[in-house]
């Protein structure tokens, strides 16, 4: 048990050390966070609540699960916050003793290690590269009698590749009638144009197999401090929360929340600077020579290095050495040593990233 | 299952609305925590890094791992941070799945809630008052056979009384010899004088059944931002590790503890401060007519309130009417509505409650 090996972008800990930089000289493509850092309303609630870190958080999170319900537009009842989605994907596997996990690979890692750390199974289907990792829905409906939860990721981490609402609710009500869960990751759907056709949250709420997760981690850039939810029926939600950790998420991440949500200019910017950047970084990623990009949806694109003739871990290394990290997808099941994950960020940051790739391939050793 | 409740000190939310006091108005006497705050160290460092949370927290938390390691005089390996010791608490019985518990009663009630929301039996020994509410090392032996785990507090919450090393060891000993794991939970330790006659924390690095629960919540005065930690044999704490939410650990929390730990200055003067103004409270409550109070060792105190005739919720309504909030025992099994528990806090507050409760038990209803 003791192998389960979690391993993700963003250990700019352990990048510091092996390169020789600083954390804060690193420009980090490896974690998938909003490029503009946190809201700046949620920055100064922050630095002016410090000080409430002396009370216990407040464990119902009220302010802001209203907050939430309101700008989703959904109950109260219908949200349970976590430390991170992560917290809730463990809770989740842990309330209902879920033994036996199908999950689409490559994909998110901590859903199969869930499942793996509790002693159950996971079933994995392979994405096809030449699919473009689209999800094979015929095939997932067929395994699902023999599985117990269904783990999605949509759009999916780190493909970047959506799925339409309707196969995802055909998929759910397939897995009704052999009484399989399917949770679905919206980690980065806040990221995602027109995301009413793709995400299911509203259509969680009255299923009794089908329950989002949602993250604030990313699209509020505030990774450090943690905070998911999950949305579901009342009845999933209440039998979740009663068997939470009454205290798991903080009271800055509750604060960050509360006044990220209320961050209209905020929110919009993101997505403005988002979706033009990722255009553009996929742009100038295609016209790289070796380099094959796969269409993104959200704030992260996914390369495919095969054509360069050198690994994953060679463009990891050479990256580093120029102070730019990126995710070696090597860890990824299903990928091999072929696939590096990018975050989209600002221009400037951008702009080096591309650089830093051109340099390194044009033979520059550093 | 969603009818298990969490009931706790410290939500100052909650009693704010009640009682119509703004949260800051209140001397809040229902959680155990430093009087003097979070070290002043830790809070420059947290407010300097606060920029840091746009970046994942460290997963193996290496800083502050080696940190306490330095602390306590054990090795990293013997070490696991968690988000508060009640995330550590839920971890410890969804990966060995213990169904089993036994746990003495009134103790912190989170030991049998992650047993029952896993679907588990708690077995209960009840304390006796007339014992001072000791544990009964004996009859603890005795039950040991039938059950997985056993929760001891020590000192214990809410009662305040220790169990010796030696009790502490013969009990874990006993337990080796039916398979049975023994977690004693060490949150308010650090307060005790002479912990090492009480303390287990070494002879856990090298038993199997052996787990000590650490909080850094309660000392260094951070409720808001958890930090807790298990101390054990590297063996339990590697299986633990692999299935613990890898990230569950906040940046700013990090920076906390690794802060908090070198501020020896303030260790130091938090000793002596606890220590001082629970012999003055102790005393002071004692003159009190109708209140019995049990020797403390920790930051908190436990009252008996019987021979007043008002119950725990009357005093609690009724102090909270004069800005004081105070620990109804009421949802601790064994204690009925006849106990409190109060914080030590700073001696002008003390004096605060001190008069809250002579002018209430003087009959002037407020």
């Amino acid at each position: 048990m003791s192998s389960l090996q979690h391993i993700h972008g963003g250990n700019l800990k352990v990048a510091s050390e092996k390169f020789g930089y600083e954390q804060r000289q690193f420009i980090d493509f490896s974690a998938n966070i909003n490029p503009l850092g946190p809201s700046p309303r949620a920055m100064l609630a922050m630095s002016e609540g410090l000080a409430s870190i002396t009370a216990y958080p407040d464990p119902d999170c009220r302010e802001l699960t209203a907050a939430l319900a309101g700008y989703l537009h959904i109950g109260s009842d219908n949200i349970l916050f976590g430390n991170g989605a992560t917290e809730l994907i463990y809770l989740l596997v842990d309330v209902f003793k879920y033994k036996k996990a199908l999950v689409c690979a490559p994909t998110f890692s901590e859903y199969g290690l869930a499942v793996l750390s509790r002693g159950g199974e996971v079933a994995e289907i392979l994405l096809a590269e030449e699919d473009n990792f689209a999800l094979p829905v015929e095939e997932i409906i067929a395994r699902l009698p023999s599985v117990e939860i269904l783990f999605l990721c949509n759009p999916n981490n780190p493909t970047g590749r959506l799925c339409s609402k309707q196969d995802i609710l055909r998929i759910a009500a397939a897995a009704r009638e052999c009484s399989c869960m399917v949770a679905v990751d919206e980690a980065f759907m806040d990221f995602v144009e027109e995301k009413d056709n793709y995400s299911v949250l509203e259509e969680a709420l009255n299923r009794d197999n089908l329950i989002v997760l949602y993250s604030l981690t990313k699209y509020f850039g505030i990774p450090g401090l943690r905070l998911g939810t999950a949305v579901a029926s009342r009845e999933i939600i209440a039998r979740l929360k009663a068997a939470k950790d009454p205290w798991s998420v903080n009271t800055l991440a509750q604060i960050a929340g509360v006044h990220s949500l209320a961050d209209a200019e905020y929110i919009k910017n993101t997505k403005i600077l988002v979706t033009q950047e990722r255009e553009f970084l996929e742009e100038a990623l295609q016209r790289i020579v070796g380099l094959k990009v796969y269409h993104g949806v959200a704030n992260y694109l996914l390369i495919n290095i095969k054509d360069t003739q050198y690994t994953s871990q060679v463009f990891v290394e050479q990256l580093g050495r120029r102070g730019v990290l990126v995710r070696d997808c090597a860890s990824f099941k299903g990928l091999g040593n072929n696939y590096l994950r990018v975050a989209v960020k600002k221009r400037e940051d951008n702009l080096r990233l591309i650089e830093a790739l051109e340099d390194f391939l044009r033979g520059v050793v550093k």
